[in-house]
């Protein structure tokens, strides 16, 4: 059936049966990480297609990083492919797994995480919490004893969407917000409905670290999108959109993490208007808008799509509740439908517990009041962390909100050797190639201000910049 | 390559790519519900291919309810094909999405929810719940600014797992057990770890239907095996794993839903062996062993395996806490190791807050207490559900625990028109078709007897006789 194939009645093009084909093997282990694959001419004749199709088959391999070319001599399979290869010891045969690289950084024990970009416990007011938690039970005795809708709870929904609407100017009801636990089972339910085996999606390089390995393990192929202080090239994504007609571009524009580039409002109107003409969807991660050390930042895209095309996540967890676990997506219907029939089965609505706390202590006033003092907290955290390495010659962008510093390191930098010795000295930090969608940014590091007190990061900072003077030769300890 | 894909070079069988070929027209809405399907002669010329291919196809379509066969005429798309179609103005094409047949139900605002197999809140101690609430607070003063570890509380999994050594003889460590977010989100992350696209899966007929949902959202390819009071055909089930090489079998041996019926232990212990010797995984879903009404019911299937074949899933939400969304999965590392992975994209671990407080609430000496009333009562309800329905001629099972009773209604009993009928009266049931993997079983509907109280039972159930009286001719009213 050579001629269909080719021709395409298949729903599959021939190049990409052989992608899948080359995949399939991989997966079943009969081609082991770091083995060498048959050259394009031998599997050409082998499953007897076109020498072009293998390489175009090979290109992409390499391209979503299953493969890797060793000094020209042929493709090897990559042995950080995320496809997990059964042992044979193992009653299992996986489908595909992917691992999240950065949760195996935060199971890392250290005394000093730099590698996690969340709240410090102790900056929260964790003894007024109590008080709301009892006001919850008085106002509804048998929460524990009642399930959530897959949706969420009414009440939540309105006073969300009462306060997007006064604040960033949403035209929105209720039905279209979905409460999720975290953001990220929301760039997960997303990505399980829209993304589809080879589908492309758009990520900004550098980016989320989690959200690579989610489209990644959809099967998604990956296009970089550079972000810089100034936000994007807009004339290179709408060629990006226009030649892989991508499924949807995940893009978190504010306080963008790991850098904390903020991108301009009229680049954000631009951006809705070639979603819309190139049919593109844009999920925008909003998760710490509030933490702001200036003025507020830009609305959301959200508040320019008129057709549908945004779809917006907003977490609260990082500087509210971390162990409620709160997030929710503002979507239209459309796509809103499947995102709850997704929900469904994922686990059938998020507890009722957590959503009715959240509600009762985010919109309280003290809540509110609150904010203000975080922001001035970890505005002087940020001050701490630069004075703490204006000596070291390293760059980095000072970002005017959010947890990180996107610190570039000399060139010369080992960064195995580095995150080996700092995790020796109880340190941890995120190595930009994990946050890269083609793991390069092998020289930069990200830092965060938010988690430890003025004191451990102190500490941690000296013993690091100790450890890099060590590994790293003196004469070159300035930023190359 | 036809001679290369039929003598499977390639890693599918060519009837299998005919399969993915219909199912892929079939979901970009090229062939829409409803639609005749080309002839089996039609497509074999189309794709050049043998007509028994096709037929193969088509077979394996039928079995998986993506199509189906009007009186001999041909094959048709069936409309509630889990494929989603999108439509023209909808900015989403869709990968695979697959409703919630009970969530759709539940959904549904009714005074008298037969439906809902879920404990009556004003069973909890509701008023008892707030101290352990508070008693939390006062232990972690600090739990809402804590996320949890993917893998979910070490203290709350070292307390399962010396519960389950003591009363199920597990041998267990903390790292053989994951927290989820209710059973719903551990079925679905073993199915995403395990299933891949027609993977066969062994289901009970009848099941728990969202079980259906999920493994058919991953393309599964299921086979029932039909459950009975006295347990399974076990010469058929070895009969199946030899022929079928299933992945795995997902069962709820005790109290099943829906039929209440408890597989005995011999047949357990049986189980565990042809799980080992055919390397069919087990899925032992089991979430209301503690609502026995006489003795205790046999141990769990896991007491029995030594060699990693069952995947025990326990929850807590239905009796214990729904708005605590906590259950816990036991099973051993070569399949945690997959787990682990993907919860961590999935949600990046369960809320600490509702770990703690089901932690301090499960294991106190007042939970422990309750439970035994908690018997009684179910017991109570039970009785008064049977009681209510002894004039009709019905036939069911009677459970000696759970929630449901599964009741066989006359032959004639038109199903759509009683369920229409019951919701216009404000009552709502399981129709057993969708408990059904075959979505037969038209007669057999699933009453829960766990929801409502004493006098919304007797009121709901004298309307519900009332409407079947108005649409089974009279003389059908006794059960055929």
């Amino acid at each position: 059936m050579k001629k269909e194939i080719s021709s395409g009645t298949l729903s599959e093009k021939l190049f990409e049966q052989v992608y899948d084909y080359v995949l399939e093997r991989i997966r079943r282990g009969e081609w082991k990480a770091d083995e060498k694959l048959p050259s394009v001419r031998q599997l050409a004749v082998e499953l007897n297609v076109h020498r072009l199709t293998v390489f175009k088959a090979y290109q992409l391999l390499k391209q979503n990083q299953h493969v890797y070319v060793k000094d020209k001599s042929g493709y090897y399979v990559q042995s950080s492919s995320m496809l997990q290869v059964a042992r044979q010891d193992d009653p299992i045969v996986s489908a595909y797994v992917h691992k999240s690289h950065l949760s195996e950084i935060h199971q890392v024990q250290a005394a000093y995480q730099f590698s996690i970009a969340l709240l410090d416990p102790n900056l929260l007011p964790n003894l007024y919490f109590s008080e709301y938690v009892k006001k919850v039970f008085d106002l509804y005795p048998k929460v524990l004893g009642t399930y959530s809708t897959t949706q969420g709870d009414l009440e939540l929904r309105e006073a969300l969407c009462h306060y997007f609407t006064k604040h960033y100017r949403f035209f929105l009801s209720p039905s279209e917000l979905l409460i999720t636990s975290g953001s990220q089972e929301a760039i997960d339910l997303i990505a399980r409905v829209l993304i589809k085996n080879r589908d492309v999606v758009l990520l900004e390089r550098p980016t989320y670290s989690p959200a690579i390995d989610v489209f990644r393990r959809q099967g998604a192929t990956t296009i970089s999108v550079e972000i810089h202080p100034y936000g994007y090239d807009l004339e290179e994504v709408e060629r990006l959109m226009q030649q892989h007609k991508p499924r949807l571009f995940y893009l978190n524009p504010t306080f963008h993490n790991p850098t904390g580039y903020v991108v301009p409002a009229k680049q954000r109107k631009r951006l809705v208007e070639l979603a819309e003409k190139y049919h593109c969807l844009l999920v925008e991660d909003d998760p710490c808008r509030d933490i702001y050390f200036e003025e507020e930042p830009p609305l959301p895209l959200f508040s320019y799509d008129t057709a549908g095309y945004v779809i917006y996540i907003r977490s609260f967890s990082k500087y509210i509740a971390p162990g409620l676990s709160i997030a929710t997506v503002a979507c239209r219907p459309a796509c809103m439908n499947y995102l709850l029939k997704a929900k469904s089965l994922a686990d059938s609505g998020s507890p009722l517990l957590n959503q009715k706390i959240f509600l009762h202590y985010f919109f309280s006033e003290r809540m509110q009041q609150h904010l203000a003092k975080l922001r001035t907290a970890l505005a002087m955290r940020k001050e701490l962390m630069e004075a703490e390495l204006s000596g070291t010659g390293w760059e980095w962008y000072s970002p005017t909100g959010g947890f990180n510093l996107w610190i570039k390191l000399p060139v010369s930098t080992p960064m195995d050797t580095l995150l080996s010795k700092s995790i020796e000295q109880s340190i941890t930090f995120v190595p930009g190639s994990i946050c890269d969608p083609v793991r390069e940014l092998t020289t930069w590091i990200r830092m965060s201000y938010s988690f430890l007190n003025d004191q451990q990061m102190r500490e941690g900072l000296k013993r690091f910049i100790q450890v890099t003077k060590e590994i790293v030769p003196h004469d070159k300890c300035g930023s190359a």
